[in-house]
């Protein structure tokens, strides 16, 4: 059994936003007891980022950590075709990942207390992002 | 159809430990015969890793690499409320992954020859981590 | 329901090559309207990449960043058994991760349209990989 939405989320520029919610809305609507959840970026310059969901610092942390990974405007890039968080962001996007699956038990995401979904932009400038949620079992 | 265990492991502190026994358990109670293994450790601090099984060195270089990548106690954390390996574990979950999914093929996992699957721990001090296993065909 | 098979693609060393029309044919024979297509390498040293299929220099820098990332023959490694390369690619290939999800709708693979799926070889020389794609729903 098979169960399967796309929502849209417009991103304010590089950084992460909770869509937890919206992926338990998700979840809740395809009423499957026992399965997984995977959820997925249409996209190759954001990712969804499974991390502590309580001080938000960590996620400017990671923001940190990733900007010296991989950073903007590396003169060893060749593609920059759309500037210098073209290339970066692609990076990231591997690095970090363009989709994620939680297991669901009694038709519910089985995420631990302190683990939130987020969508993180890596481009600086804002995005309309396309999510694919589909939930099996 | 789908088939979910909870399971718990104990790390010793900083390392990984082959959990791959304990998995293929499940998969073998799940009897199904082809599918999904999908494997999800609930913290946002330890990984699931897939590599290797014979030269133990190979985990332990991936330990020096992950300290140089996501050094302990770098001047750059903000979040350091749990100690110098708080925030570097969690930069090193997120490169390493909380999840992984191997198929699943007359009844058994297909992993490679060369592959094992292991949990690592990110944080020094030993921690109890809960482990999903659903399997889905 | 689950259908699944196994292919074999000959890499040419270090690079990646585009295998997004193999999968797509595998999702065809699935004939699985609604779910989720797994592909997974039974390898450790190579790793399957989503990302842009367009313009080719955005491989050629991945390549790049991760030859700085994890360079080959770096001091710190103690596994060579294999040269230069041999640990580097482990760490590639855990980076850059050797499985991905990719949802099903109508049929048919619901990749962004910048999307590509590529096998990314981190050997120097070229081996026989074995790809297993599992498709349910």
């Amino acid at each position: 059994m098979a169960y399967q939405e796309v929502f849209r989320v417009s991103s304010r520029g590089r950084g992460s936003q909770n869509i937890t919610g919206e992926v338990k809305a998700v979840v809740a609507r395809a009423a499957i007891a026992t399965g997984l959840a995977h959820v997925f970026v249409r996209h190759t310059s954001c990712s969804l980022l499974l991390t502590e969901n309580a001080d938000p610092d960590v996620r400017l942390d990671l923001e940190t950590l990733f900007a010296r990974l991989v950073p903007d405007g590396d003169p060893i890039y060749r593609h920059d075709l759309e500037g210098q968080d073209d290339m970066a962001a692609h990076g990231r996007s591997l690095l970090a990942g363009y989709e994620l699956t939680v297991p669901v038990g009694n038709g519910e995401l089985l995420l631990g207390g302190w683990q939130g979904i987020f969508l993180w932009e890596h481009r600086t400038s804002s995005h309309r992002r396309e999510i694919v949620v589909t939930v099996i079992g």
